[in-house]
């Protein structure tokens, strides 16, 4: 039986999703849960896609083999009740054979919260930024990203033979309370590129680069944008979308 | 000169407010602090009251005594500039060398969180309660406790002297999404005696207790409350209040 499961997770304290030797990982935890509640010492869990230290997940998507058949209710109560509290499934549901967390996967969204304030409770989900932003600049800069780009300036993978075009549907920045919370919906993303792509709207709103110095990323590979990789504290897996579900604008927040 | 200082922390990772040997408590964490800015080690903080190891605060104030004077504003964010992040001070405030953070305090309030839904982000703010809870119960024994009565059912300082009446001005719980939250004004607190509140309030809901055992431990001493103390981790010092200060009635949650 193939399981698609919906997952939340704290990432401060893990390397991670990605299974890693001698590493704490969402994924490697996940699988240490799983072959204990299945008495399955071989199953494998694939993720929609991998999120780096200290990133956070509101909906990870993953699939799972394993051979019982139970109800997904089932199965993600007697998960939560092994995993860590930092982990938490939000859904199990039986899916087709040939269901694939990652390859299936249309569109995934991102949120990342800047926090305008220093606050005891943000660090770990919050970017601080201190300086002022001109936050109609950065809303104008995002503009030009939208649309079918090439981000090989934002990406970690150059060299790779995976091409860097993206489908990028929407990066909006809304102003909540002491939040500055960037949404950025796209047909998938390239290693670093969203805390790239925050770092330098960042640098737009303090004044320090230009719309068209943006345009310019898009246009010709530059080294620069890595310059304003943001911190991945800030960053939130929002949703994967699989194909059939509508892309929804709104968002959440955390803080 | 002496200041008030109104500051916030994420207790996580404190042995509570007060200076202990061997243990990183909130307070301690600040006099290092304070001492360093201003050069001065045998400098003294005063609190408006303890809170328990684990517990967060909203609006914790505290006074002290300095040899320099300097604008609040710089004060504040010279000292943010060396605390730890989950401390953080809101505001500094130059006052009357007879101001006292404790003695002068009119009134406290506390939010307590308790969760229905277990939550990758919430451990260390909420108590997860899984259990259904009658909330219209848990509302109708809350009045009981407000006006003023003795609580020594609900205090930790048996056969100490101190008088254990207490003028409850309101208890109150809203149901917000996910959330349970108790808010709670006082004239002051006894020791564990939110916790125990909470904690009783859980049962009426889990219909435990009644509205009329509520008021037998209001009426005679008993050792009951002390069974159905709640988790540190839900609990907020949310404010407190100086003569002169209007009492809010609504709150904030973290979640």
């Amino acid at each position: 039986m193939r399981y698609k499961v919906t997952l939340e997770y704290d990432g401060s304290r893990y390397r991670g999703w990605q299974v890693q030797q001698n590493a704490r990982s969402v994924q490697g935890t996940l699988l240490t849960a799983v072959s204990q509640l299945f008495q399955q010492p071989d199953v494998e869990i694939y993720g929609s896609g991998r999120t780096d230290a200290g990133v956070h997940a509101l909906g990870q998507v993953a699939h799972l083999d394993v051979n019982v058949r139970w109800q997904g209710g089932e199965i993600r109560d007697r998960l939560n009740e092994v995993l860590p509290a930092d982990i938490n499934i939000l859904a199990v549901e039986s899916v087709a054979p040939d269901f694939h967390a990652r390859h299936h996967a249309v569109a995934r969204s991102y949120i990342y919260q800047i926090s305008r304030r220093r606050n005891a409770f943000g660090k770990p989900f919050v970017w601080w930024v201190k300086e002022p932003l001109n936050v109609k600049a950065m809303q104008a800069a995002a503009k030009v990203l939208e649309g079918f780009h090439d981000f090989q300036s934002f990406s970690n993978e150059k060299g790779k033979s995976k091409s860097s075009q993206v489908d990028v549907k929407q990066v909006s920045i809304h102003e909540q309370g002491d939040l500055l919370v960037v949404h950025l919906v796209a047909s998938h993303f390239l290693w670093k590129m969203v805390r790239r792509t925050v770092g330098m709207l960042v640098e737009v709103g303090a004044g320090r680069l230009s719309k068209d110095q943006v345009k310019g990323f898009l246009e010709t590979a530059s080294p620069e944008p890595a310059l304003f990789t943001a911190p991945p504290t800030g960053l939130f897996l929002e949703r994967v979308y699989y194909p059939g579900e509508t892309i929804s604008t709104g968002f959440r927040t955390l803080l």
